[in-house]
């Protein structure tokens, strides 16, 4: 099966320290100290993964934090396109306490230069020759081209390949525009690009030129239009546990559902399935099988527009 | 001149996050991030090096945090002994926000193995052929061996080497019966392993072999016995600042004392004068010489015992 070219603009090492409670001021010792590859693309390949999907992560990896990094997803049997950078891959702190309160303490991504931003371009389109789809997944550091979505979305389109973007800011408007297969903000990130309702916002991500548009809604849910279609699913109630990531699945979940063109109600409840299947497990980039095998039967997309 | 052997049997990088204010349970993006060598033998070498006295650093290092501290060592002019080891070198992560709070989250140090401990005992020994003096500081990561110290200032002893050992615990105890040159616990550290007085319990550490001992008071200033001499420095008054690392220069200060046999009452007045010139820096592992220069005239040591 072709590979799914999932691109993580901006790779972190996502680090966690567990603290009986967490006083400001105070000198904690960190117990359970865990480190894993992180950034929304980074997850996105790794629920791919955990499905049977083949997946290759392209991101741009420095310092020795990015060495352990591509070391670590090799370790886990994912393959990975490394461009190598002159700025050191950053890292993400989440400090939980005995509470279940989780403190997020995230580091910027470091700029990169014009040339390493050209030559992340020109290694995803190498990737996709021969690629079943694109995904490009998460935010972008601070200096990076305002283009760098359309051009990204360009090559897909020039290698025949679908691609879905999950992103926000400018960078989602500029993705709208470049005509992806689809598009996946959440509710806040859909806000804040595009004023109005919810429903008007994710038609004009339409109208500038995605084909689709899924919206998530946390606990209300999905929206997802396709043409002049608008579906609905219902979130898994009475859900808790790590949200974190859950978006992620989500995106795994309609990409696999772009390349097997299943029915778009079915994708969109096979979507919502396995974002509630990755609430269930404690890291981003993971999902509880079972829990999808529980969830699915249970969801399905009404359409209401 | 000859070289000190600064010996970090825990060494971190040290990273501090600015925020503008730590919240439990928030999401903060880290403005700032600082990364340096760290660990206290770290500390102490990087204060020597600031005086001019030509040290080197012996530490166990590994994983890509390991090479990346060796490297910046380096990268500053100072000579280290790396002795690779396995376990990944911690971190230890300083929150500070616009208010001046600071909040640590330190990484414990992870295991060793015996043959890795016995490799860090070799390569002390290697260095301190021709050593000017040995100074062993700081915390042991948890599995230490428990004769640790006792192998290292045996070591230092065999060589002719007048060896300073800065460390807290049954380590402390275990370094007095060793018979080092000078051992510098603070006063919490001193009170943890010895019951009772202040001067009893540094009396006591004389009495298991130590030669000398200083006891570092915070705002109350130095206690230094040599023989059945008591000495006592008063603290700069009013000083404010970052009282991480003015242990490490007061040790920096004593181990050059040592090595040149100025008057102890001088080099006690040193002691004290360079560790209130580390609360007026930043970091740990730093010295203001200007403040340095103007804080010793104004500090002498008097007999009080």
């Amino acid at each position: 099966m072709s590979r799914v070219v999932c691109v993580t603009p901006n790779p972190a090492i996502d680090v966690t320290y567990r603290v009986p409670e967490l006083t400001p001021g105070a000198s904690h010792r960190a117990a359970d100290v865990l480190e894993r590859p992180g950034g929304k693309g980074v997850n996105v390949a790794r629920v791919l993964h955990a499905l049977g999907v083949p997946a290759v992560v392209v991101a741009p990896l420095g310092g020795p934090g990015g060495r352990w990094l591509a070391d670590a997803l090799a370790d886990a049997g994912l393959p990975v396109r490394t461009v190598p950078v002159a700025a050191a891959t950053r890292r993400t702190v989440t400090v939980v306490d005995d509470s279940g309160a989780a403190t997020a303490l995230n580091e910027p991504g470091r700029p990169l230069s014009q040339a390493e931003w050209s030559a992340v371009v020109a290694a995803v389109t190498e990737e996709l020759a021969g690629a079943a789809a694109l995904v490009v997944s998460g935010s972008l550091p601070a200096g990076a081209p305002d283009d760098l979505l359309p051009r990204l979305l360009a090559a897909a389109r020039a290698a025949g390949v679908p691609a879905v973007a999950d992103t926000s800011g400018p960078a989602l408007l500029a993705a709208a525009g470049a005509g992806p297969a689809l598009l996946k903000p959440n509710a806040e990130e859909l806000a804040a690009a595009v004023p109005g309702a919810t429903l008007d916002a994710a038609r004009r991500l339409l109208t500038l030129g995605a084909d689709r548009v899924v919206v998530s809604q946390g606990a209300a849910g999905l929206l997802g239009l396709a043409g002049d279609e608008v579906w609905r699913v219902a979130a898994v109630p009475g859900l808790s546990g790590n949200p974190t990531g859950a978006g992620d699945a989500t995106v795994a979940a309609l990409v696999r559902g772009l390349m097997t063109g299943a029915p778009w109600p079915d994708v969109l409840a096979d979507a919502a399935a396995l974002g509630a299947a990755a609430v269930l497990t404690a890291a981003a980039g993971e999902v509880d099988l079972a829990g999808y095998a529980r969830f699915l039967p249970t969801l399905h997309a009404e359409r209401v527009g």
